[in-house]
């Protein structure tokens, strides 16, 4: 089992290095190899994605990110930004689903936004298409109007698609993953008035036939982002697009009220994966360790059940970090009156010990 | 002062005769012609925005709007769905500048998702850009894919645009709409991924300098969306495109927990603007005159303060308003324990009278 750990920037290398322990405390064996990526790569080596951190990631059965981006790379040119590494690694690797759970803790559900009775016992999951959409279509760019309101105007422009077998692979992933949760879809759009989502409705309608089992909402996306805040657990899983599953996972991820805790996975078509924390790089706290490493671990859980086919592992990962909550330990971000106030390091060795 | 009021279709009708018994009792004369809109007009006409409307509306100082769209019209071709009524409007009209408020009103502060903490006060202005974007984007349509994943197969595509004019028109409205209220504007983009909103950024920070005593900073979408959650009330304008505030100003709208009480307007170039409440067209629960008609009839304040230059009026309804709410009278959607529950017209009336 070949792991690339590629740490990044900001906290990466910190809630790397415990979830790295975690791994290492499960007496599996385990291959990881280090790289460098998003500004620390630029940095060294005057790219966000070198050729060799692309290349380790592509030779292994997994990759362990950390986050990236610092706002000391903000002025760059958009092709040396550090989230081109990770723009990068999902297209290179062809990674097009994207399963972000939001799950609110019991032991933390006073740290949501939302009334206690509206998020306790939380458990949706957002899968997100990752390689399409606006994010890469082409054309896109700067140009001079040639109609819409300011005809001979200066324009930037973007292409939004999708094509038939893209939707068809995340359809299928999202029923498939409702099959072995509460069996309910709720397929994000925007059909009211874009082409391409009027076409996922049709496509994702279409797939369901072969899921009668399973049962299919369609909801337009700006009611999803409404029904989100007002009753989040009438969802179970939610399967959007790239650019409406970017803003809302995050929305999502933010109910909980704990994103330092929320994993993600990224897969291919063969169960490959790349493992992340929701979280950013949060440069303002990098290097003090006081990060919550938690997110990090869990992807890492993730990784072991999807990619690595190591079930037991994943859920003594699992079942350790929820010893650790219930132990009191809190990172700062996760902190309230009455628990135990730790530090990265501190809460991995927690973890490790609960192991 | 010309009125074009268009019920269309739901509880459209209900809530707009309202809005228009709560302007005649305003002792100023207004000239008012109603035309049907939406599924109203699809039944009748066979389009839902037939010309004569679409005459009526240009011909008219103003236009007060009510909702459109049903589920009966939802396997109708896109072309003749109530929606594009709405779209058509803001096309031909030009109504480029939607003004969404997000108001957390006191005695309502408990009916949100929110911890009242959070909320409680909450007064936030959504400007979205309503005429550009992908909404209007050309071309758009289904073909076969010539490159990307899947060469060859049937695709789905839509085109994101902003000109130059078009950034630098909402960015003043924001920037005004600002200095009279908290003096912050966020401007919300995509700039890490999309050319269009590096554009929106570029040409927003260029505006700017135009409003050294404003203060303005960027935020990404998918952290807009985390943020409102997080801390709604650390925004005060929040100016973005069609798309994202699409989503965010649902989004806001339902933070407060009494999206029944939300009124919009969009306006064009001269001031000229359509009115109508933030919610939907409710068929479920349409004809029975429980409704909530207040939305409407903050529209319809927002419309002589915005459109007919009459802030006193204004003011004499938003004050009406807020007594009726003081005195405990509630429809449905926002009653709770210990206020009164009160039908679609006896809502008005008392409106009417408090005036
Ligand atoms: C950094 C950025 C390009 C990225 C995205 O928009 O996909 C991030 O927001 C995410 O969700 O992983
Ligand atoms: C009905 C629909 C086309 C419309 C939009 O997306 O703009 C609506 O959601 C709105 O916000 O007014």
């Amino acid at each position: 089992m070949k792991i690339a750990v590629l740490p990044g920037d900001g906290i990466g290398t910190e809630i790397v290095a415990e979830a790295v322990k975690v791994l290492n405390a499960l007496d599996l064996s385990f291959e990881m190899e280090t790289a460098l990526v998003g500004g620390a790569a630029y940095d060294a080596h005057g790219h966000p994605l070198p050729d060799a951190t692309l290349a380790l990631a592509k030779a292994a059965d997994a990759v362990l990110f950390g986050a990236v981006g610092d706002w000391k790379y903000d002025r760059l040119e958009r092709q040396f930004r550090p989230e081109q590494a990770i723009l990068g690694l999902r297209k290179h690797l062809g990674l097009f689903a994207n399963f972000r759970p939001a799950i609110c803790y019991e032991q933390l559900t006073h740290a949501s936004s939302l009334k206690p009775e509206l998020v306790a016992g939380l458990d949706i999951l957002i899968i997100r298409e990752l390689t399409g959409d606006i994010y890469f279509g082409q054309p896109r760019g700067r140009r001079t109007a040639v109609d819409g309101h300011f005809p001979g105007a200066e324009e930037a422009f973007d292409t939004m698609r999708y094509s038939r077998p893209e939707i068809e692979r995340i359809a299928h992933v999202a029923f498939q993953a409702a099959r072995r949760r509460n069996g309910k879809v709720t397929s994000v759009d925007k059909a009211n008035v874009l082409e391409t989502f009027q076409f996922w409705k049709d496509v994702v309608t279409e797939v369901h036939a072969q899921y009668p089992d399973v049962k299919l909402d369609h909801m337009y996306v700006d009611n999803a982002a409404m029904q989100l805040v007002k009753a989040p657990k009438a969802f179970d899983v939610v399967v959007t697009g790239n650019m409406f599953g970017d803003i809302l996972s995050d929305e999502a991820a933010m109910l909980t009220g704990s994103i330092g805790m929320l994993p993600s996975a990224s897969l291919d078509a063969h169960n490959k994966g790349l493992y992340e924390p929701s979280h950013g790089s949060a440069p303002d706290i990098a290097g003090q360790g006081v990060a919550n490493p938690l997110a990090t671990i869990l992807s890492a859980a993730m990784m072991l059940r999807y990619s690595l086919q190591q079930p037991e592992a994943a859920d003594r990962i699992e079942r350790a970090v929820q010893a650790v909550l219930s132990a009191g330990l809190r990172t700062g971000d996760i902190w309230s009156e009455g628990t135990r106030k730790v530090g990265t390091r501190e809460m991995g060795d927690a973890v490790v010990a609960a192991i």
